[in-house]
């Protein structure tokens, strides 16, 4: 038996105005990934190859997010926003070569699981001809409930139309289904508009396919797997369960998690065994962290790979395209950027490092500055294996000081530096005795005279 | 009918001695203001502009708060503490020119809101002689409870002289009471002290008020809106609630807050539309910032103006005057501290920017400093439109860089940058071969001669 | 009646795979202190001196971590692991001079009180023979369930052997056991291992005990008091737990903090009264404070004694060896190691204080930087009272500043400074009018040649 073929249709054409964003709602980002992008990857980790997106009119941006994300997924624009049924039958050019199966999903619902989606199929694999997925609601006021009839759905009944009896239901529409495929395109078209909002609503379906005596059955899954959203708090809440989510996956790993509640990760954040994270730290977007090492407390990762047994922070901010090395040290008020820090070397306080290598075992004294950047072009600078930098230095790019070599502290260096040498380019000191005392007592005279006495 | 006048009576003498601390308890903070503060200002937008605060001998701070906030406002000492009758007596002096409502509200209960002081007045209109104002209470132990006859309070039970069915009662006091004003003087001068400890007690009101034949009702409000503060963790716990307000009210807004119980406001913050801040963000009093702007992680604002779109931080410190314009960058390690950086400057890394204007669209490199100070007097440092600072430079103010002007990395400017001109002011860079090996030679022959080898 | 000898038996031999570490279980730490350290921390203060720590082979850095914290502890090692009652003999040459009572207690368990080791040998003093520490469970689900038979302890029943009443028994057995030394060493021994696992299981003393006719009590200890840790999430819940213990503590003691869950102490973290700590402050081991000091947010204290009415931060990085002086001002991005700054010193900006001596009254300016190391040895600073570093000054130590002294900004400082002199160390500044204008179209030229243009 060959895999059954699948085409997820994922609805994000919601203008989301309980946002008050001029952001398209699928666009705003929990983990650093925007809503949409967490469905798409669930869809592509369940295996399922033919996606069909529906989006409104003027959503570029999310066009060219799926563009980036699934390239094989098709963008199809629903022009007025007549319901879920209506924005589905947007994607119906995507129909042309019937799938086995349909899942109809949506792009403000970011945290349904692979597994979740699996479950669903399954259960079209198992005999039922539609799929609902419910969630039992810890208060299912205002969701649909799920009337069941033995092993069948009997109806999905909307809190307005429920009985006293079925309000008492607990087990609620995400509004996520799955369809065997022959019997999509036709459920679909067969769904009306007869209500009080002239919409054509997919949740009937079930009335539909129930009345043709097809089998309808229920999944489930936890209720914050499936929770929309619709505004900004509900947005923190979803961000609130994704970042429980990582931080349990990551101590699960063997990372040390001091403060679980204080630490936030992206989408992608990777860190290895015996990884210690003290409280407050951050992980932007495209972070790899190897065993052992120690990231201290306020420190902020963006696009940064980090290999075993280094010390980062506290206050260290990596962004994109540092490559720390083995039991390197980065330390406090330091930034770091597209630069390679290989093994052993010390960046430890208030320094800039931007466009450059720092050799093996090299030393950067407090206060130095890579200066790559002219105003129009960025250059870069190498630092060799065992250079000591003297506090305060300016390293003018395009630089090359050589391994071993010397700064004096408070150099601004411009010109190669020879492997061993010893580079000085900094004002020889004089003393004015005296002249600090007289300096005071005019200033003060000074401020006296500003003050009009 | 013109609106009835009204006096607020806010008690404030207490010493708050579990506190622990020098400081009197109405001047401990929330949100950085002073909790005496928070009711003054919900006093002033109910529209009450006859204000009586009762404080304690030797509370100057507390009396210059008052003449800060509501200048109109009167201050009365009460010297000895006997109780909160005769607190509100030593505002009896206020009362020469009788209002129409009397409300008493305390120092320490700061988040009562404004809608709810009019609810009491309304209370009042609607035929109430005294209106006391009650909460449930999800533990009512240790509160008095309020016994209800009907519509009318029959009394304030405290809790050692409750009956087991009184005990029972949910609906508690909390100590805020309203009054016809003609009844008020007459039933404070009714109040004794024939009690355990010989204090007057102005809920004793209720039962003289009862016994003449006068209506008293009962408003009520949530729990968390009448919390009292005698401790420390009760002062966490009303700042707790009150940052929860300002976060929802944020996000209702529209703006997104990565993980709202990381952000910190202060009483006065104000975010526009589209602002997303990231995790673990401080806004200290008196600041506002525009549309669409992103608050990276760690920064910190305090009497601040931000403009639309622009980007803070990481790790990006305002200090008060800080004014950024449109689209401006201020990046990680950075201080800006009454200091104007106009529209799409950019000031990204290890940088203090002090007593100072920033051209539009000029970059200021990393380590720059302007040395504002001379240890007497502040003095000015002026930067161009399209003014292009090198990394590491000095900038000695007084001091002006004119418009396009470049300053070489490292230098140090003490005088006037024309327009375009290139200035430098750093020493001219020399190379010792060899050196370097040398000198490390000799280090490490040093220390094994101090470790006695 | 002399005080009865105690012998606490601490196990400590498991290798925590759960943990997916590296290190044994008992070196993880909670309020930076290894797990060990504070179960050794309680038995001292409980006044036990006989100490006795099981160990597993290959665990040299625990027996060293016994070592420093508790000198006349012994430490023995346990080859196999056969269960606790087998890791018990492991100390029985510690027995060799019988004591009147002996605890037995678990490494991994951190949180117990010394009140509570206190209880339990009370009891032993009551007449009990062994005791065992009981709790409530929120959810017994899982736990040992303490069957009781009036005052004594019938049984202890495992899940899996617990009928249908004994399962909703909450009260549970926490493994921490007291005896009366002379039955100790008889009941280790007659415990036998014809169990599933073929493990010797200290538990299996309270059915032999109660067989004897001896006398078998509890005692109890809130839950979250004898929370063991197997995984990293019962780590960070065990740390929860502590951190909120040190929060109230401060409190209590009259700090005030203005957000609790966001502030980190270590086990050791003294705060005075009137010491106000913003949120995200965190307090690595080895911090006094003295009253009156405000902390502000994102600062990080470690090994650091700070005065009365210091301010500190925001951004302020104290490391081990700071001193600060009452009243002085420590401001973001700083950096203090190794270094006194005396009363009413300012060191406000992005600076590094290291191996040094701040003199009172003394201004440091904006990116002031003491180069301490010369990449072999550290050097000591000493600046005078009084005097005034420019802003960007790099001062190469081993070097002298004498009281008073004024350092021009931008200025490398070598060589002594006399009291009241002032000292440059700078390159005069130079124009080249016009030339900005000529890099740029220059640099623009260049930019268009690298595009291909």
């Amino acid at each position: 038996m060959s895999t059954p073929s699948c085409l997820a249709i994922v609805l994000a054409a919601g203008l989301g105005t309980r946002m008050k964003s001029a952001l398209p709602k699928v666009m705003h980002e929990v983990g650093g990934l925007p809503l949409l992008g967490h469905v798409l990857t669930a869809v592509a980790q369940a295996g399922i190859d033919r996606v069909a997106v529906v989006i409104g009119p003027d959503m570029e941006n999310v066009e060219a997010l799926v563009a980036r994300l699934s390239p094989n997924a098709s963008c199809h624009i629903q022009a007025e926003r007549l319901g879920t049924a209506h924005a589905a039958r947007a994607a119906s050019r995507a129909l042309a070569d019937t799938p086995d199966h349909v899942l109809v999903l949506f792009g403000d619902t970011p945290l349904v699981e692979t597994t979740t989606l699996k479950r669903i199929r399954a259960r079209l694999d198992q005999g039922a001809d539609l799929a609902v997925l419910g969630f039992e609601a810890a208060n299912p006021f205002g969701y649909g409930r799920l009337v069941m009839d033995g092993d069948q759905l009997a109806a999905i009944r909307e809190e307005r139309d429920a009985s006293e009896t079925e309000r008492r239901i607990t087990f609620c529409n995400s509004g996520i289904m799955g369809f065997r495929g022959p019997h999509f395109a036709s459920l679909l078209e067969a769904i009306g508009n007869a209500n009080a909002k002239g919409e054509f609503y997919l949740t009937d379906a079930v009335e539909i396919a129930r009345a043709r005596g097809l089998s309808v059955m229920t999944e489930s899954a936890p209720e914050d797997e499936v929770q929309g959203i619709n505004t900004r708090a509900q947005l923190a809440a979803v961000e609130a369960v994704f970042q429980n989510r990582m931080r349990n996956a990551a101590m699960d790993n063997g990372a040390t998690l001091v403060a679980p509640e204080t630490i936030f990760f992206s989408h992608d954040t990777v860190l290895g065994s015996d990884v210690v994270v003290e409280p407050n730290v951050v992980f932007a977007p495209g972070v790899v962290v190897k065993n052992g090492t120690r990231i201290r407390a306020f420190s902020h990762l963006e696009g940064a790979d980090v290999g075993a047994a280094a010390t980062l922070g506290p206050y260290a901010r990596l962004r994109p395209g540092a490559r720390i090395g083995e039991a390197a040290h980065i330390g406090n008020f330091v930034e770091i950027k597209n630069a390679t820090v290989e093994a052993g070397a010390k960046v430890n306080h208030l320094t800039y490092i931007g466009d450059a290598r720092v050799g093996a075992k090299a030393n950067i004294g407090a206060g130095t500055i890579t200066c790559n950047y002219d105003g129009v072009l960025k250059h870069h600078t190498d630092i060799g294996a065992g250079a000591f930098i003297g506090s305060n230095s300016t390293l003018v790019a395009p630089v090359t000081i050589g391994d071993g070599a010397y700064i004096a502290a408070g150099s601004t260096i411009t010109d190669t530096v020879s492997k061993d040498a010893l580079a000085l380019g900094r004002a020889r000191q004089s003393e004015k005795p005296g002249r600090a005392a007289e300096i005071r007592s005019r200033l003060q005279k000074a401020k006296r005279a500003l003050k009009g006495d």
